[in-house]
This record gives C-alpha cells, structure tokens and sequence, in this order.
C-alpha cells in the first residue's frame, strides 16, 4: 500500500514500544490485555506490546460472535505462537449468548436473520451491541488479570470515526493513534507477523462479509493521503485534488471527516452555576 | 446538605437549561434520552431538559436489575409524572438477563449467592457490568430514537472517580458536570422536585444497601468543601483543614481525588511515527 509519509520503521517501533513499556509502568501495572481480531491494528499493538514487556505478561482475549470470525481467530492464534505467547495465556470467550441476550430485550432481529440482513439501520445497532459487549469482556478481562487494557485505534480510523464509542475506542493506552492505517500495515510487514495477518482486508468485523474499504467507497491508501494532506498540512480541497487523487474521492474522505466531527468533541460539558450576586447576562 | 459554593439557583438553571437547548440544536437533534435511577442526579438533569425542550421530547429509561431498584423506580415513575412526559415515552427495560449472560460467561458467581456478597471484588466487577449493560441499552435507545444520550454525572464524583468507565459516565452532553453533588440536590430542592428524590440516600445502586457515602468513608458535604478549596482555589492540606474539617476526612478525600488522577486521564495516546531520515534521540 501506498503510504503518505515516509517513515523510519526500526525508530518508529522502538518509539511506540518504548511508549507501552513507560505507560504500563507509570500506571503500576506490569501486565496487558488486548483482543484479537487477527487484523493488522490489534496484531501490530500486540506485537509492539510483547516486545516491549515481555511475552508472559500479555493476556489476548480472541471474542468471536459464534463462528463468524473463524479466519480471524486463526489468524489471532498464528500470531500469539509467533509472538511466543504461552497458550495458557490465551483466552477464547463466544460472545454470543451475551450479544443475543441484548437483542431478544431490545427486540431486534435475531442475527442472520432475513429483516437483520434486510435493514442496515439494524444491522449498526447490531455491530455497535457487538463492539460494546466486547468492551465489557475485555474490561472485566482486565481487571481479573490487572492489567491495563492495550488499545488498537488506528489515526485513519480516528479521524473517519470509524468507531463504536465506548467499544472497540474504549482502553487504557493507544500506541497507534499516531499512525495512518497504511503505516500500521508498514510497520506489520516490518515486524515480521504472519502474512496472512499483513493482507487481510481490512474488516471492523460487525458482519459477515464486511470490509472497511468496501463501506467507505475508498482504499485507506487514498483516505491516508487525504487525511495527511488535511491535518498535518491544513490543505484546502482544491489543493488536495492536486495529488492526483480522484476528486470525488478527495469529497467524500472529507465528508466522512466532517460528519464525525460532532462525534470526536463528545461529550460536551456543561458550564459552571452562577454566583450568587451575579446577574446573569441577558 | 451545607454546599461550599453560594448559588443563583434560578440563573444557574437557566444556564444549564439553555446549555442542553444549545447542545441538541447545535448537533442537529431534537429528542434525548436519559436513564432514570430515581436518584437526585438523573432527576435534575431530566428536569432541566425537560424544561429546555418540552417533556415531549424526552424519552427516559429506567433500567433496574430485578427488584433491586423497586424504590428507585417508583420514585422515577413519580418524576416523570411531575414533569408531565407521556407515559407512552417512558420506558423500563430489567437489564436482568442481559447482565446474568455475562456473568455465566465470565464465572462470577450469581448475584445475590453468599460468593457474591462475601467477596468484594467480584461486587466490583458485577457493578462495573451492570453500569455497562445499562450503557449498551441506553445509546442502543438513543439511535432508535434519532436522540441524544443526557448525562447526569456531577462535578463530585468525576473528582472522585466516582463512576464506571463507559458505563454511567458515557453520554453526549454533561450538564452537570460543573456542579458539586451539594449543588445538585440544592437545584433539585429548587426545581421542586418530589421530596422523596431530593433526601433520598445517594446510591450508585450496583449492589443493595451500597450508599455512596457509606463507601467513601465521609459525606458530600465534606467531600464538597474539600474539593472546592483544592480545585478552585489551590488549597493545600494544611490550608484545608483551618475550614474545621476533621484532619483525617480532608486527608481521605484528598487520597480519592489522587487515586483516580490516573483514571481520569485515559487513555494515553501514542506519539507519532519518526519519519524516515530522522535520528531518533537516544
């Protein structure tokens, strides 16, 4: 893929394992939980992680939706043997009964059903149930274990909102924040784990079949130059279209940025009472 | 309660009521929904936005875990009464199963076993799912209803840390955020809201009898004058007890504010990649 900026991948991973290791420890902690998807973000934060406490003081939790995820549980699997991750150390937790229970209270349609495939809307409050029931796991995972909770938010993802708030965004430390999607793919190929991690299409997960590139309507390789463009150098529209992207993919990373823009700035926060004694402006 | 601050009460909730009316408008909504404990927090910040957008567009939930909450939803029946929202916007989902699932799948003991009650740890980690669950349901509501989630978190417990991690403090908008607890119940007594609301014990409600002063070890009103003095005017220790606090209540509650600094800070985020070409410094 191609990739914005032109990194120097050895600094950048002692950088962001030099990162974790000061974090963990600042917080009194020695220990990280993570979950797996078998994508790039998680195994690159979990491969960082391991190089930077130690292999035996990771947990990974894989929470697969019964067996939706089979090719990305795998996949997570190949990755911990790589990382020398001690099997014991690895949890598999189906979150299925917790996600279903959910929908029957919420009278959503079971998954897989045709009114869940049917209907987007459904299918989002499903994938955001998903998400948050993960978080749950994870969180509690976390707290048995003391350990913080590593984080596996990418900057393209950030800046496109491409997040279930108080889901998958929800952790203890982010190393990746500071990274485009294609240079956390750089830095996988880098650091050496499974090919089959390093191409996999980019997937949220939320249902069968999903892939990140395929919802957006753009490749992260054209959304990077164009986010690159956007805030690192502050470029207007018209300038962007100038690196020989396709204009109509120029306005619609930029829309993707602009609607989520409320998303980012939440909550807002409510201002101090007044004064007794002052009167309040009219 | 004594409150270390003395307040415009009238001007003070015009303000916050034209900060909700503001929030929605500007977000491009009309409707909010907010999850009623029957306590004084949810019922303040449910009042003012009834006030700042008519109870027609209010859409409560409450959210009890079987019978534990009985007098808690009874009292929340009776506020949305008072505040004239339609019956038929009120909604009670018990959040029993969805909260047992987790529980199974993570093997803590079912609530209410004598494991559940003799172990403070796992009554920790079953709050923490029970605030969570709450959580899913709650913005699960907020996209059906095309609404914004109304936050009742108050300036106490976000010193104290008083709250779960994206479970009660996850919201779109924190009215009361710049009040103290002590505040909060003198907006309530203001707002006229049913008596039963206002002198209630205050109560996280995660497991039965739990009260939030019981847990601290001092009361809102000792906690508020200790907050007020370190937060808004930078009062030392030695400066806090000449208020004629006992010595060893500022010391606990100062031990609280500096145990959760680390909480309220999360997540960290990660630097940014060394681009190509840079020395890295060593």
């Amino acid at each position: 893929m191609d990739t914005p900026r032109n990194l120097n991948l050895s600094a950048t991973a002692d950088r962001l394992q030099e990162f974790i290791r000061a974090t963990v420890e600042a917080a009194g902690f020695s220990r990280l939980v993570v979950a797996l998807s078998g994508g790039v973000d998680s195994s690159v934060a979990a491969a960082l992680a391991a190089r930077a406490l130690g292999p035996r003081r990771m947990h990974p939790l894989l929470l697969p939706y019964r067996d939706w995820h089979a090719f990305g549980s795998q996949r997570a699997r190949e990755l911990t043997d790589a990382l020398s991750i001690p099997a014991e150390q690895v949890a598999a937790i189906d979150i299925a009964p917790m996600v279903d229970s959910f929908l029957t209270a919420l009278r959503l349609p079971p998954t897989g059903s045709p009114a869940d495939v049917s209907t987007p809307e459904s299918a989002v409050r499903v994938g955001n149930i998903m998400a948050r029931a993960r978080m749950i796991v994870l969180f509690d995972h976390s707290r048995r274990h003391e350990a913080l909770v590593l984080g596996t938010e990418n900057r393209s993802e950030h800046y496109l909102g491409y997040y279930t708030r108080f889901g998958d965004e929800a952790s203890d430390l982010e190393p990746l924040r500071g990274l485009f999607k294609t240079e956390v793919v750089q830095l996988a190929r880098y650091l050496g784990l499974p090919p089959s991690i390093v191409d996999a299409a980019p997937s949220a997960g939320l249902w069968q079949g999903q892939t990140d590139e395929g919802e957006f309507g753009f490749t992260y390789a054209e959304a990077d130059s164009v986010l690159h463009a956007m805030f690192d150098r502050q470029w207007k529209e018209d300038e962007i279209v100038r690196l020989g992207i396709p204009h109509d993919i120029v306005r619609k990373v930029m829309a993707w940025v602009r609607r989520v823009e409320f998303k980012r700035e939440l909550p807002h926060l409510g201002p101090g009472p007044v004064p007794a004694g002052d009167r309040p402006a009219q």
